[in-house]
Parts: C-alpha cells; sequence; structure tokens
C-alpha cells in the first residue's frame, strides 16, 4: 500500500496484549487468512496479499491485527512489512495460536 | 424466561463443535459472562442471569451459545437450564476453555 499517514505505528508491549482484543481480531476471514500467511513467512509487504477486500479494507483489517497485537508493522520506504508476533503470542497465551491454526487448516 | 418455542433445541455434536463458532460467540461480553457463570454451576436457569440486556437479546445470546456448543440448554417446565460444555470443549480444544477464563477473570 503506497498512501502512508505520518502517524506511528503504534503495537502494544507483550504484557498489555489483551486475549478478548485478540479473539475478536481473528473472528473474521480476512484477518485470520493474513494470520495464516503470516505463520508461513515473515515480514510480508501488504501489498503483495491478495485478498477480496478493497485497499481501504485491507488496510483496516492490518491496523486491527497490530492493535490487538497479533502482528508488528514497520515501513520500509513506500512498503509496510508485517510480522505475526509468534513468540510473544506463544509466551502469552500457550499454545493458543497453535490451536488457532490447526483449526484454520480444517 | 417463560416464553417457549416448540422448536427443538438443536446442538451440534462435540465433533461438530467450529473453533471459530465458539471463538465468535465468546468475543461478546454478555455471552462471556454467561459462560464465566456456568463455569461455576450447572443447570441454570436463564431467568436467574442479571444482565444488563432486554429478555429478546438475552435469549439471542443463549442460543448463539448453544448453537456454538459451548453451552447445552434443556427445558423443565416453564424453565430453561444451562450447562456449560466444558468437558467436550476441553477434548476438543485442549486449555482453550482454561485460558479464556483465566483472561476474562483478569
Amino acid at each position: 500500500m503506497a498512501s502512508r499517514t505520518a502517524s506511528p505505528l503504534l503495537h502494544p508491549d507483550e504484557s498489555e496484549i489483551d486475549f478478548f482484543a485478540v479473539l475478536s481480531a481473528l473472528c473474521d476471514p480476512v484477518r485470520l487468512s493474513i494470520v495464516r500467511a503470516l505463520d508461513q513467512r515473515t515480514e510480508v509487504a501488504c501489498g503483495t496479499f491478495d485478498l477480496p477486500v478493497a485497499k481501504s479494507a485491507l488496510s483496516r483489517h492490518f491496523r486491527v491485527l497490530r492493535e490487538s497485537g497479533l502482528i508488528r508493522q514497520r515501513d520500509d520506504g513506500t512498503r509496510r512489512l508485517n510480522t505475526l508476533r509468534r513468540d510473544e503470542l506463544d509466551r502469552r497465551f500457550p499454545g493458543f495460536l497453535d490451536l488457532v491454526l490447526r483449526e484454520a487448516a480444517r
């Protein structure tokens, strides 16, 4: 996604990740698809996701994922790169992400 | 709740419980409150829950919980009794309900 706002990319600290914000973020099929894709690779640019939603909706989904604590985002030039916060989530909610990914793959 | 429809109370079999239906059911504070209350007692009548929602909304919340597989309901005269499907959920999604209840209690 080429357009960028000047606002900083806020992320909750590991200790501040709220379980129900994570749950809520995962209750959307598009966001779940993104999480599944990010389980395979790190630092994936937003623009490379081929999902059936408008760019603005996709931006919103990424923001919900970031604000919930599921993903970390950083800007690299015009690209916004996304990484699943796997280790932190595993520490906070042991076994949860494994369960989510296993059930999503069924 | 005194009014009853004649439709049978449908429950998914243990093997048919969908993780994301459960997740989605839990993403509502009223339903989460009900689940927490049912973790303490079994066969609790719908009418005994003192929650800040209209009766019709409460009925809908119980239905969502039942259809997701989180609770079992049975009618006993004019009362509808609710029980958390704890053992079944623990078998299907080990550790998940413990995590939900622990995080809800934070």
